[in-house]
């Protein structure tokens, strides 16, 4: 490892997790998703997490490559079930309010190649089984943070021009520590200080309560209705005991949920995505009232395919994001092949599910509340980026009036 | 790793463990337990598994450092319940007759300062959760093997004299795949000839039918029963599948089950014993009717006191095992500090639990039918080195008359 003092540096990014990231208070449970290779960050995660008095710590740990050959070998029933007592243990996390921690590494390209029959179908049926969990983090019942570590084959993918792999993950390590804000003095206060700021754009969004936002760049030109009492949300959130928490790290967005009636035109992506360990490139979607009628990809449109059949909420967008070009993560001119990373440095919709928390009042309403009120449900939630510096957005009011919201890639 | 082609003898070992340790058939599943620094060797077993054909290999990682914060810091109701999902996931593997691959790599000292009560206390409701795994495995209902990889905590205490840590791991690995015969073209035609030698050597012992063996070395002088019927086991065992498998590699015992009601005398340990993540050495039991009166230990005794505590059956032995000085692992002259080692380098005992299938017919009896034969019955089954090369045992009929089994230390 050629960074100095990393295993101090771990350590702060450690604290900075379960301090910011879920903020871990007396008590708590914590679920820990981890990839075996992350071990030391894993025991300093655990470690930091106990001194804050959590009650136990439950790590889960995966690795790429015994995904990898479960996906390709296993038994068929073994692909499309998921065990009572797996339901059960997912189901015990919520009703102990646990706060979970997920720490993405993994290679891009680990199921390239995989049989895509088999990859949705694992998909979906855990997808089902992970149904409470994800409504109690969309809803903000429990804190929840993803945040990245640095995986020797997703480091390889993002340097392929560093000559050891050493060198690539030391860059890699280096690349989330400067946009997590480690290198500062006090992490957690610079993360007090950029919660603030996106707070404020979130609020002035909140205040205008546009109708629609009109999106239009090279290929793009769509048009996004937004539900009445819609509401932005910036970096921090704040789960139902009311403690706040950071779902993301880095995070440089502001988001809200669209109206999954009122989407119509078409649009591109402008980074790849790492999607189900494929890299999808190049993807065009048409829209009409709010479904994706047409979708193609240069690269992995068997896998987009899948995706968007997953079931109807697939078919329709989840969250708006803005981030301007000019983000730290944009300006490294990285591409990360990472949503966590790429997400940051681009504006961006999800299709699949919506946040509860993206309406006011929407963590006490109901499925069928949330549905009335144009928030898509869906088993999936998947990210994909759309921003570039030629990309301008303009608010539009119920009485027609068009504001400027962006204007090549900035904050108009 | 200094080690020449590391990578290409560690796939050797993983196919060792998977055909000849487990014996891995079409549409078996496979569970295995490893720590997450050894996940090079997890996922050529993982691979190997599959490619003979498993429905299912399930990994449980599990993490010293974290094990080790967990018994410390976590809230006193986690340490002391199983939660019933985890249970229902064991019971799911007896269920389906699971193969069970145990990778050993533990630091010996992992738990070393940890309160005794919070670990006894772990330690007992864990073995009640796997009290139907652990009847189901000693008899021989399911496949399974404990074998061993190179830990770097556990290289760090067997090679003290070594300068760097990678050699410390080199020497230790060297070591396992010496004892593994993972040098040999063939490992597993090695493995079939030194399965019949020991096999042989379990047929002379069950024709002769002793009454009891008469332990005696320095400190030791102990007589200790033999049930009815009781049937010494070499190397090898065959599953109710009727498929063959291997229970620990290394190994070089043969081994039976003693009467617990008939256990009389004194007893001294001649290496050191790690258990629950402490060193225990230098115990000294006095046994009357069966049970231990009275137990000593240099160092370690709490956590021995703790141990004989679990339950009645913990005060008395479930395993009679003979080993001649002159094994390889005996001979390397090593302390491994690790029972799957060190007992394969001495005569050793067991408290705890016995083997149903070390008495004839006993995989198809009843717990009630084994207790009534004097099969120790317990939660726990612990080994512990009485060999040395000053141990003489005679065997002793029902008519009274000695034969000599060991002398200094040798098969006499």
């Amino acid at each position: 490892m050629v960074l100095q003092n990393f295993d101090t540096l771990l350590k702060k990014y450690a604290k900075l997790i379960v301090e910011v990231g879920v903020n871990v208070q007396k008590s708590h449970t914590v679920v820990l998703s981890i990839q075996v290779e992350q071990a030391p960050l894993a025991r300093h995660i655990v470690e930091e997490a106990y001194k804050l008095g959590a009650k136990q710590v439950i790590v889960q740990w995966a690795d790429d490559s015994v995904s990898r050959e479960t996906f390709i070998n296993a038994d068929q029933e073994v692909i499309e079930t998921v065990p009572q007592y797996k339901i059960d243990e997912i189901n015990d996390w919520v009703e102990k309010g646990a706060s979970r921690i997920g720490i993405v590494s993994q290679d891009p390209d680990a199921y390239a190649g995989v049989d895509n029959d088999r990859l949705s179908t694992f998909q979906s049926a855990m997808g089902k089984a992970m149904m409470p969990l994800r409504q109690a983090t969309q809803a903000n019942k429990v804190s929840w943070v993803v945040a990245a570590a640095a995986g020797t084959q997703w480091a390889k993918k993002v340097f392929p021009e560093l000559s050891t792999n050493e060198e690539q993950v030391d860059a890699l390590w280096d690349a989330i520590f400067k946009t997590t804000r480690i290198y500062e003095e006090d992490p957690v206060a610079a993360w007090v200080a950029h919660d603030k700021s996106l707070e404020a754009k979130a609020a002035e969004l909140n205040a205008e309560q546009f109708d629609s936002l009109h999106y239009t760049a090279p290929g793009t030109d769509l048009i996004i209705g937004l539900p009445e009492n819609h509401h932005w949300e910036g970096a921090g959130s704040v789960n139902v005991r009311g403690e706040r928490f950071m779902a993301n790290m880095p995070t440089e967005e502001v988001f809200t949920a669209p109206d999954n009636r009122r989407i119509d035109g078409v649009i591109v992506s402008t980074k790849p995505l790492s999607y189900s360990g494929n890299t999808l490139e190049n993807m065009t979607f048409t829209f009409k009232d709010g479904k994706v009628v047409d979708a193609k990809a240069e690269k992995g449109e068997e896998v987009l395919k899948k995706l968007l059949e997953t079931d109807e909420g697939a078919k329709s967008l989840g969250e708006v994001a803005l981030v301007p070009d000019s983000s730290q993560i944009s300006q490294s001119g990285l591409t990360f092949f990472n949503t966590l990373f790429d997400e940051n440095a681009s504006n961006h919709l999800a299709l699949g599910s919506a946040y509860a928390f993206n309406i006011k009042g929407g963590t006490e309403m109901s499925e069928e509340e949330l549905e009335a009120a144009g928030l898509n449900r869906s088993l999936t939630h998947v990210d994909f980026m759309v921003g570039s510096d030629k990309m301008n957005i303009d608010g539009i009011k119920k009485d027609g009036t068009r504001v400027p919201v962006f204007r090549n890639g900035e904050w108009a």
